[in-house]
């Protein structure tokens, strides 16, 4: 903490398009003094040199991840936010984790609870298996409690965030049957970062969609969380698709009701779950959420919808994918964890048209 | 048929998106005249005064459609193709019905062979029920025998050509179980129509993705084909989605592989059923078809793709919704009726990027 | 003023495009209470029954604006913002105008000194002509001081706003030439509010640029101006054109340097004139800007470029039209009339990519 | 020329934007038969495993353009098209050029007729100087007879052709002022080929408008062409932008009535030039063209439009750029050259929506 009593931060990744937002929304908070600010693409300059809207806004210069851990820069903050490709935090958590330092880890690192699962999905060995145990899953609305005491969150992937906020409270009531739930998600291309492809490509990405990555990684995460609110070891059907949009994740989440409940069951558990939250909205049964509704907002909109059966429901969820599924659900768990209250610097409405 | 030896035919509904369509794919027919256009919204215009692609281009006036059936130029045409909101065909059908003429319905009013079934899902009588019987279901590589001696053929909705073409063959050779398909799909905007309300508005689309419709009426058209390839009455979960696309359409299909059949099965299933089809393109196990490739075509490219899992297996179509789930099936319709090569005026190669 | 020291103020024409960027930026004003709305669209409907970011924020129900001069919730307002079509407020206003009431007019029918010139251009009589010399042209940077007196205040056009910004300032140093001003801009489609016409759909306005309306109405507003700061009766050349994005207006002004001067001239005296504004950013020369950078924000970004010649500029504008072209410059000018920090409200960053 | 009458072609960069359309365009004209492809970024596949639309076209396997020249398929070509970067062609050129082989260059190496222009430019001696007064100049509505003789056609620029095919009558007929002629242009990002950068992106280019490049190389070609026709050496002010556009170029070109001529005198003169032509389009005084009515055509649309004032007009222009702009025209120059009716393989009307 420093002098005017704010919390002084460091981002890793911060010319990327996560890091960017995280730039924006930590610099907009009241109670945060960005101290140091690392990448390697961009090393040495400025954020405004890259990003424009920056023009004005007094921002550390950037410097180079490699090493970062020594930065005299780095060395004054009591936060750091890692938005990196997986596989680079491990080895930098490994040489600074420290009880004086609170990690928000964006990345897939330190998700997954398994060292061979980690292993299994990502393809190579987890070089810092001892810190697991440690981090806690960044699902800021399901483990609050955890969060506020952890220096290692590990937040969640954005499609995770998507599918888990509205399938938790049903299986902890137990509504709904777990053999075979089918996620079918739609994501904005800004999802894939700014990966210089062909792929990303305007030309390309334009009056276009697809589906891609069967199986995605982050069905790892998806069915780790299941499981755990399951009791038992869970399979899902999980398909990524692109869409031509910058932002945003749907997802059309294929459930069967269990028992003698019905669609308005389970949509008196989320509502009841959820009724507190400032960033879940619980729509009316039988509505479709709309990704434009919470386009550049912390926000998830939510509704279950019947096709009429008795058994089937479908769940769709809406979520901005860079900052509920990933700079703003960082700082949602910051707030958390610094005990500011949770709105804090995340009240913005969407903006629409 | 006139001096020139050409099919004479008329068009109603010109001046939507799917009759726009139709003019332009039958004006550049080689052996077609388009003798007479009507649209109620547009009477009195020319083609090229609403739609200045057609500037140059020599078509008749447009006619209003009440009363087009006593029409001069309408009298010269061999066949109709009707372009039109739904339970408007059927009046205009009754009136019109003859062993001389061939009619092209690309709405919604003769594709469900029962009339009960109607009612349920368009809340009116039929009014045309005596002719259910005469009409076949026109997707074009299902039902070519009796395309080929119909006048009276009910070309499918953008949706079911999506869903149908991919999963009749698995159901022909048992391959899939019917117990629990779900059907995902995206579709472009041009799908609505040009209906004129906030909902279409740029603004409104651009950048945004929106679940509608549950349940979808096309659901009918799905079930109907199902049970008839399954000797059984099939159910459905079918959710349609807005995408901000001007064209296209995406299914994705999941489904569950029967007995100890595996994904090399569907495949090769789908290979042998379309090895001599000019639009349908079954692409590799694995890969994934995407929206651009096909647009602007008669076009529907097919995959098939696992999650590592032995049973459950999602199949992947992409089509242009206004072309092959629409006016380019019906034009491959009246290719096989009139006994012309089934790509005449329809092998155009998506044009990218 | 309220009980909390709030400003009331109420809004007119809340569901439109304008309105509901006023609704949005009022409600996150920290001064202001919104405790009125009008919208002959959309009377009986709350905010979140229409534009769902609204979900559980607490706005009034929108009453008619026929005859809400005589509601009692708007007669509490300290403050109107009028987002109307034009035509409508000069009647409204007539019957309001006192010195209790600080109105916002962000329509057209104040912005003309003259009421011939309002004839010529609005092909109407002006019904309010006596109030014509009580209004301020809102141009916030150039009419700070009038703005803080007057209790009527015309809120500039979008266009005007992205052509006299960076124009002003030369003409006031005098160091271009006034006889040839060619101003190019471009506009996204939000600029065209929420008209619901075919030229409007996305499958219209998606891939497709033109121009439109010559001579622009906006085109008086910009000679009057300059005509001011000239001393003399100028006419320029102004065309507007359509690209297929939602928001933000590029302006691209052809000038002749004067004399002797330079670009570095012009650059000078933009910066000079703008080195205390919160929101006009003077770039680089010879650098461009971009929508993207000042999307979602009250910032106007400005480049003067040359092409090599001594005596040709081009000057570059960026600014987000429902922003700093609209809502956002009404929100400015309240904040100068209520004396606020200029910033109050308005200090959002854009949001990339 | 092959046994059966088809003429040989061989496609240099085939892969790129401009590549892909000469490989449909050319692959869907009757008397044509591709018998060469190259392309170093992709040498060694086959289309169809970079652009799917080409599933089942049979088309050779693309080679690499190093040491193409000494290739067997090469051998076989009648004419060649090169699609490559400014740099590439001359030394090719050098290497192959002969009285048996046609030569459409698309790229910039022989569209100047002046090689200190041409260093000027593009900032590098030209290495084959011998060979530039070879050249044709390859706007075909302007230069057909002297295309119908040449064996080296350099095709030109996307923004040249939007621009002087509109202007060059109103120079011949003397019409128009040429000391202050302005051009503002507005392209879709397809223009720009398919370079990996950032800024070509999806989510940095969409929802986005910038200028770049001023002075743009272009204008070389603009001042060229227009000095030609005045009879002396004429500076443009010429700036191009990019939109959120696949395809499309848009030039509204500000322009000085001369002498007591009017508007009508401007439409009459392009209308006499170009009655005859099948693909410019004449559009009525005071209408605007649209980029959607020419997008997937080889036509311009193009029309006067006055603000009021007698002496002021603006030209407006529409064209694809990837086919009018770059491989349509090619091709438009190979049916002169090879005397093919000019509309052969070029009769696609616009696909709308």
């Amino acid at each position: 903490m420093n002098n005017n009593n704010l919390i002084n931060v460091a981002i890793a990744g911060a010319s990327g398009y996560i890091g960017v937002e995280l730039c924006r929304l930590l610099h907009q908070h009241p109670f945060i003094k960005i101290v140091s600010l690392s990448a390697n693409r961009s090393s040495g300059k400025k954020m405004q040199d890259i990003w424009t809207q920056f023009h004005g806004i007094d921002l550390p210069i950037i410097e180079s991840f490699d090493n970062w851990q020594n930065s005299s820069s780095f060395a004054k903050a009591d936060a750091v936010f890692l938005a990196l490709p997986h596989g680079l935090s491990q080895s930098f958590i490994a040489k600074t984790y420290n009880d004086k330092l609170v990690i928000f880890d964006l990345g897939a690192d330190f998700r997954l609870h398994s060292s061979q699962n980690y292993k299994k999905w990502y393809g190579t060995n987890h070089v810092c298996q001892e810190l697991l145990s440690k981090a806690v899953y960044g699902l800021s609305e399901i483990y609050y409690d955890k969060i506020k005491k952890s220096n290692l969150i590990a937040c969640p992937g954005c499609y995770p965030t998507s599918v888990l906020l509205p399938i938790i409270p049903l299986l902890k009531d137990d509504l709904i049957e777990t053999d075979e739930i089918i996620i079918d998600s739609k994501s904005g291309v800004s999802g894939a970062g700014r990966t210089i492809t062909e792929n990303n490509l305007f030309a390309e990405v334009n009056e276009n969609i697809r589906a891609y990555g069967i199986p995605h990684r982050h069905t790892s995460e998806i069915e780790q969380e299941i499981s755990i609110f399951s009791n038992k070891s869970i399979k899902v059907r999980f398909t990524p698709h692109l869409i031509p949009m910058q932002r945003g994740i749907y997802s059309s989440i294929y459930l069967k009701i269990k028992n003698n409940n019905s669609i308005q069951s389970l949509h008196k558990s989320l509502v009841d779950f959820y009724h507190t939250s400032s960033f879940v909205k619980i729509l009316d049964t039988n509505s479709y959420p709309e990704t434009r509704y919470v386009r550049n907002t912390n926000n998830i909109h939510i509704s279950a919808c019947s096709d009429g059966s008795k058994k089937n429901v479908v769940l769709f969820s809406a979520e901005d994918n860079l900052i509920k599924g990933a700079s703003g659900q960082a700082l949602q768990n910051f707030n958390i964890r610094f005990n500011f209250p949770i709105t804090t610097g995340l009240q913005n409405l969407a903006i629409l048209p």
